[in-house]
Parts: C-alpha cells; sequence; structure tokens
C-alpha cells in the first residue's frame, strides 16, 4: 500500500510525529524545579537560581537540537509525494531516538566535563543524524519523492546528513582526552555545511 | 450519524488518537532519572547508568509496543469510509487501555522474573488486541469500511488480531510454571503470523 | 472575523482542544508508581498492587469522564459551520477545566468518604458542563451552526447540558450528610436523560 | 522554498506549535499535588487545600497567559499565506519561550513579594511578546502575508505587539522599589490597548 500525499493517512503520520516531537521538546521544563525558599530576598533568589542555570541551560540546548531534527523532518517529508509501511516503521525508530534524547541531554547538562557523558550524547544524536540518512535513502530507492530526483542531487543530499554522523563519531575518542575538544569537534559540521554549499549540483537547487 | 472520511470530524478521531499514541509512548522517558554523582569519572557515570539499564530497555520496549498498536490503528483507519458514535465510543475504551500500557510495562520492566508481572502484562496486552478485534468486527458489521469487503476476508482478518489475544492469554498459566517460557509463547505470533500469510484469502491481498 | 469550516484556523481551534484533552486524560498514568520491592513473589507483588487499585480506578475513572467530554465536544463542534473569537475564547476557559479536572479527580480518588472531596469534584465537573451549556447558548445566539436550529430544538439541547449541572449542584449540599448518596444523585443523570430523549422534539432528530 | 497555505507543510508548522501551546498550558497541573492525609474530615481537608491554593491559582493565571499568546499566535497566521524556513525558525525560538514559561509563572506563583522573581517574570513574558512582533515584521518584510498590507496598518500593528513589551519592561526597575506597583504596570496595557484602538487607521478594520 502506498498514501498519496493529501490522504488522511499520509497527514497521520506527520501529525503522529509532531506530536512527539512537541512533548519531548517541552518535557524538560518539569524538570526544572522552583527552589523552596521561605520569604526570600531577591539576591536570595537569584543565588538559588543560579544553581538552576545548567537546568535551564540544558533545556534550551535540548530544544535547539530537537527542534533542528524537526526542521529536517519537516523539509525531508516535504519532499515525499508517498509514504508506504516500510518508511512508517523507520520513521518510528527515528521517533523513538528523538523521544530519548531528553535523557542523554539531562546527562550531558549534568556532566559536560565527564568523557562517557560527552560520548554517549554524541552517540545518540549521531544515531538520529544516521536514520534521517536511511529514511532518505529509502524514500530516494524506493521513488516515494514527489518529482525524480537526480543521482548526484541524492548523493549530495546524503552527504549533507552523513557528514555530522562522521563528525560525533569522530568526537567519542577525542572526549576521553578532552570533554572540550570534542564539543568543538560537533561544531566541525558548519564550516563542512559551508564546504558542501559550495560543491553544491545546480540541479540541487530547487531541492532544498 | 455518520462522520465520512475527509470530514473535520473524522480528521479530529485520528488527531485525537494520535496525539493519545505520541503522550503514552514518549511518558516513560520521563521515568528516567539522571543518577546525581560529583564530578564522577567516565567509569562511575557507566557504573551508575548500568543500573539504569532496565528503565531504558523498558522504554524502548513500551515504545516498540505502543508503536505497533498505533501502526495497527493507522493500518484499520485506513480501510475505513466513514465512522458513527459507537466506533468513537470503543475506538476511547481502546485508547484508555493503550494509555495504560506504560503502567504494566514499567512492572514487566522491573519484575520480569515475577510470574504475576508477566501475567498483568499479557493481560493488558491481550486487552488492546481484543479491542482491536471488536472495532474491526463494529467497523464491518456497520458498513464503515471504505469498500465492500468479502466475508472470508474479514473472518481472515479477525484471525489475525485473535492470535496474538490467545497466545497472551495461554502465556498467563504458563507464567506461574516459568516466566522465560511464557514470554517465549508470546512470539508464536511470528510463526503464526507466518502460517496466516500462507492461507491469506486471494481477496485479502489489497486490503492489506 | 469568522472562520470557516474547513479553513486552517477553524481546523486549528479543534487540534488544539484535542492535544489539550489528549494530555489531561493521559496524564495520570504518570501518577501511579511502581512498587519497589527486592524479588518479589506474585503473592507480595499483588500485594502491593491491591494499594495502587485506587489510583489505577481513579485512572480509568478520569479517564472515563473526560473522554465524555471530549465525546460532548466533537459533537458540539460537529454541528459548527463558522467560529469567531468569542467562541474561541470560551473554548479556552472550558479547556482550562477540562486540564484541571485531574486534579479533583485524584482529590476523590483518595479521599471518596471526605464530604469536601466530593464536593469539590461535584464543582468542578459542573463548571465545565456549565461552560458547555455557554458555548452552545454562544454559537445559537450569534448564528454560528451550519444550519438553521429552530428555538425548540435549542431549548431541548440547552437541557440536555443543564441537567448534569443540576444534580452535580444538587449533591453538593446532600455530600455533607451521606458521601455515598451524593455520588448516587450524579446518575440521576441517567434517568433524566431517558426522560429527556421521550420528550425530545421532533426536530431535534437530525442534529443529534 | 515558500510552504503555500493549505499544503500539508503549511499546517505541520500549525499543528506542532499546537502541540507545543496544549503541553505548555496542561503541565502545570501536575505540579499540584494531593495532600496526603489519613481519613481527614472535611475541614482538615479543605485546610490542607488551602496551602496548595497559590499553586491551583498559579496553574490558571499561567494558562491564561500562555492561552493569550495562543491566541495571538493564531490570530497572526490567520494573515498568513505563506510560510518560508526563516519565519519557521523564529517560531520555534518563540516557541521555545512559551514552553519555557511555566517555570517563571510558578516562581511568580510562590515569591510574589520578591522583587525578582516579580522581575524574571516580566523579562520572560516580553521576550515572547518581542518575538511576536520580529515574526509579524518579518511577515512584513517578506510578503507572506495572505493579502497586501498598507504601512500604515503594519505601523499601527507594530504598535500593539510593542506595547506590552514596554510596559513589562518598565516594570522591571518598578518590582525593586514595589512589586504590587510593577504588577499595576503590567496592567497599564488595557487602557494602552484603548487609545490604540482609538488611533486604529480605517484600513486596519479588515485585518483584524
Amino acid at each position: 500500500v502506498r498514501f498519496q500525499r493529501g490522504s488522511e493517512e499520509f497527514s497521520r503520520v506527520l501529525a503522529f510525529s509532531d506530536g512527539m516531537f512537541a512533548i519531548a521538546m517541552t518535557l524538560l521544563v518539569v524538570g526544572i524545579a522552583v527552589p523552596e525558599l521561605t520569604d526570600p530576598s531577591s539576591s536570595e533568589l537569584l543565588d538559588s537560581l543560579e544553581d538552576l542555570l545548567p537546568e535551564i541551560i540544558s533545556f534550551f540546548i535540548s530544544f535547539a537540537v530537537i527542534g533542528r531534527y524537526w526542521a529536517a523532518h519537516h523539509q525531508f517529508f516535504a519532499m515525499l509525494g508517498s509514504m508506504d509501511y516500510a518508511l512508517i516503521a523507520i520513521n518510528l525508530i527515528y521517533l523513538a531516538f528523538v523521544a530519548f534524547l531528553p535523557f542523554p541531554t539531562a546527562l550531558l547538562g549534568d556532566y559536560i566535563e565527564t568523557p562517557a557523558a560527552v560520548a554517549i550524547y554524541a552517540v545518540a544524536v549521531a544515531v538520529v543524524s544516521g536514520l534521517e540518512v536511511v529514511l532518505f535513502w529509502r524514500a530516494y530507492r524506493d521513488r516515494l519523492l514527489a518529482r525524480d530526483m537526480p543521482p548526484e542531487v541524492f548523493r549530495w543530499g546524503v552527504w549533507g546528513s552523513t557528514m555530522p554522523v562522521v563528525f560525533l563519531l569522530l568526537s567519542v575518542p577525542v572526549a576521553f582526552i578532552d570533554t572540550g575538544v570534542a564539543i568543538a569537534v560537533w561544531f566541525l559540521s558548519v564550516p563542512g555545511g559551508m564546504v558542501l554549499n559550495r560543491i553544491q549540483p545546480e540541479a540541487a537547487r530547487d531541492w532544498w
């Protein structure tokens, strides 16, 4: 069976995915506990909020990371003309790891100087990016895209989703030497993305 | 009253169901508490995460089980041409047990060697599968399907949803002898499904 | 401004409402804590689950009550042809009390023999039913219904939503005499509804 | 890329936003813990609920504040004819601060007499209103509105969203003198809004 764009069944998969993303992104606020003080002065309150700062920053980072994947998910499904159950199944596995992300993010927020926390976070995010590649590859191979995609555009798109995986996995051994350098390695995706944009094939211009 | 496919009211029932599924599937991450350690080494952190392993596995199992029912729900409603309030009411009862599933799953995750935990889990999942049969039967009887379904296709479909119920209930007494064997009984659905696929009536081919 | 049925803006109000209902209905499972035991026998586990029974029952009652209001909400908006911001505002106030319901339900689950708990629950549910009447009255007065409704059908519909309010408020003083009788008063809505069905005006037949 | 009104991609952004709003508005009920008493009398129960009153009021205030922003979001996107990824990105940042609001609201509920709590709340809400202005400005500049908007209507609309920001930021220094006066300053938006309505340009009449 194939569900065409515009059918109730196509929409449902997106609505379900969006619900999942929205919950995963909002859940972390629950974790920020209001400090219990009796009739505090402003400076006492601000002092106690300072202890909450890592949790607050962790909320916004988690929001940004999952939000970035939501945007990628939005961008990917915008290219689709139809879906089959194989793609829906891969999407479910992808969502399982998205829904799991708040945990490694909280871990990172608490233990940013512990190599294992940095490594676990990098692997968790790499899995999500990796499953993005799988979704893209399935959609291309089974001709679920709305229009025919030239092979060089597909290859270029795969590179775009694979690059973060490479840098994230590269950062794992680095974390055990220096966690700061490991986090810096993640951001190599930014110049990497700029290089990829330079070598973008002409035909890719109207796909993204 | 009947709500036709394509109407706002038809869509709402699906959107509401999807919201429910998404929340039930995401909720368990909240349960995974980040360990509280002061400036841990990587091995200390990994040690403390080992204690969390059952909860992490429990999250992914719960996600897989509820995700499988979401896919079945998606597949079932894809066959519908309209809904009435009787079907909507059965769907609500069905969703109540889906929303409840995280509890028996957590129970199973913690006490996998206690017969009662295995039995409770089996019964809870059997109820969901059983209500799936009721939904299917109502839709068939009241002609809510998008196209006429030949009786032999309907019977074959009922068998497909009833089989897991049979194996799950069969596992209940078995659990009090050996919990491992009981869990193995659940997976008899896999070869059972393959046998069913063999005897699939010709006319069923374009329904699933 | 009026948002016509079929517009993005009409759908959004329903999607937002459904999200709210779904969350309020699923939240209570979080409250059911898995008992902490070390390697329990089946009878030990079942004993400890007996203590959780009120919470489990409370979950299913809460689900049924909010589910019933969701069905009424679905039924009401199925009659609408358009919405304005006044109706959207009343809907928001209505949803605030729906989202609040899990609290009085939990209170009732824990203290079913305390008059104040029964009274608070009755008032909270009465407020939701009362706001249902306000929604209906606004939609009728401002001609937001999809078709013209004869005044006798409107009056009959108002009676249907007002009756539960009457019985719920009546049960408040009764609760301070006997909580069991108070709860029985709630169920007078059932025979009351049957009487109402008897005197249903002919023209109401194709509205519900 | 531009996603036209009516496309799956346009709807998704709204469904995702609505999910976020619904969760942020419902989450605070979880915070209201049922008091633990053994077989309490009605007056004992009511006494213990008196301690919960700030949390209950905090829930309804939070609901009203976020609900007001949801209505503004609904009103803004009703004017749009299309979206691009720049607007989607600003919307994500906007939603991050909406999802964060329950925390400053809880803070305000607990420490309404502490200047810092009042100031933090005012800044958090001002950020959301400020991002509303940014959304509006982007949509106007990049011609994403469904119809051409005359510049004087745009300027008038910007004033409407900027005024709350001004009063909220003004209240910050005031809070450190007197928290009650600071909260009164917030409500200057109400007469301010009435003045703005007086000077509404003729052409604005059919936009809001």
